[in-house]
């Protein structure tokens, strides 16, 4: 496994993970390439959550919807093969995670449709390199996630509440940063909410439902963008009898560049 | 004086504001057309006000700028002559406000130089069409403005506060509202900011300097942009020997569209 490669090769890295050298948190790696969050299931239900991100783009914006049965991306990159090039996979059944295994080679099957849906990592770049300070990132920490009250819309079986990241920013690059995720619909897009995390159902900022706090200091707001961990907490929520998502922070990285997502 | 005329026709108003038959406010007049801030000074400092006007564009997006002594600005539409087609003018010397006149002919002169800058009613129409209420319109109050902390960027003889305008809206409204004003940076643009007011140096949002507060509610965040009313503040602060600006309120209707300004 070639490290220094993998920093900027996403062939790389989907090497790494295949071959099962590399089985860690992709962020970093591949920079100024499209990461992506990874929901298979069966074509039973497909059609289903299909019609869930159509109602719910801010958090489940599609990148791409794989052939029943065929593990090939070819939109994605050269021989992108879902079922072992993520580091790592969460397989639930009916709600609960019953494996996190390194390949798909015990779980696929022949009916298994696969998205591929936008990651906040695309426009956290545009942050950074518009000088839109984000501390989770300077203090390697994870981002902020937490549970809404805010109720996604719902398709078939698929229901459940939004969840959110959080960035805490000064008010200037706060709306800095709106002007710049708005250019990035299919990476989540525009803010849902600023400022007042209680009228989202958010009643300790301080403990959030997944990642690290990192404080929000006087002069600051709580940004909260939609969340790719959306669909994982809905396949909970929904018990979905049969679904496989990656290990958080263990994403597919596409031979896709972030600066092509930009719409402007 | 045709009313119902002046609704829809921006020479309607002007030519009722020439012939003195109208003296009041313009706002919701002339529906679509781009109504100006004035301001009015000698060719002595014009070139300091021009820098001025570049080192700050939030609050003085320059729309038009006359030649040195002619009272007429073809480019804002048919006939518009400075002189008399603002309803009610305010005349400063030494910062302080000697007259206000209905229209020049006693003040006019030959080395005046004419300053048209954005309004924020252009973007307050976008956002009305796009469905965020504005309560200040809705209860038909003069918006919320406050001097700010803010210190504007100096050049030559000008300087002063920062002078902005407030908005309560919720979170979602708010996102949607630096999304829609980005798009006229000719009329403001984007806000200065969101959500605290202490850090911008104002002590009690319920005490605005200017115009009516209409409450934030617990639901809602105070939104602040730049606000045309800044050069008055700059005069004043300044204590610039003579200068002419609009009454506040009374703007110049021209023929410009507010869509034209759109950037997207």
């Amino acid at each position: 496994m070639d490290h220094d490669r993998m920093l900027t090769d996403p062939r790389a890295v989907r090497a790494a993970a295949r071959s099962g050298a590399f089985t860690g948190q992709t962020s970093g790696l591949a920079h100024g390439c499209v990461q992506g969050n990874i929901a298979i299931m069966p074509r039973e239900y497909a059609g289903e959550f299909e019609r869930f991100c159509q109602r719910n783009p801010k958090p489940c914006p599609v990148l791409a919807i794989g052939d029943p049965g065929d593990p090939i991306l070819p939109t994605l990159g050269v021989d992108v093969d879902i079922r072992t090039d993520v580091p790592q996979y969460r397989v639930f059944e009916n709600g609960a995670v019953v494996d996190t295994p390194y390949d798909l080679s015990r779980w696929w099957r022949d009916d298994l449709v696969t998205f591929v849906l936008g990651c906040s990592f695309s426009f956290e770049q545009a942050l950074v390199e518009a000088n839109v300070p984000l501390r989770h990132i300077a203090e390697q920490k994870g981002v902020a996630m937490y549970r809404t009250s805010i109720r996604t819309t719902p398709a078939g079986r698929f229901h459940g509440p939004l969840v959110v990241s959080m960035r805490p920013l000064r008010a200037p690059d706060a709306i800095r940063a709106v002007q710049i995720t708005t250019r990035f619909p299919t990476v989540h897009g525009a803010p849902v909410h600023i400022g007042l995390p209680h009228v989202i159902g958010i009643r300790d900022i301080a403990r959030p439902d997944w990642g690290d706090f990192v404080g929000v200091n006087d002069d600051e707001l709580p940004v909260f963008w939609a969340c790719g961990v959306t669909p994982q907490a809905v396949v909970e929520a929904a018990k979905v009898p049969f679904c496989i998502t990656h290990f958080p922070g263990a994403m597919l990285v596409t031979d896709l560049k972030n600066a092509e997502l930009a719409l402007l």
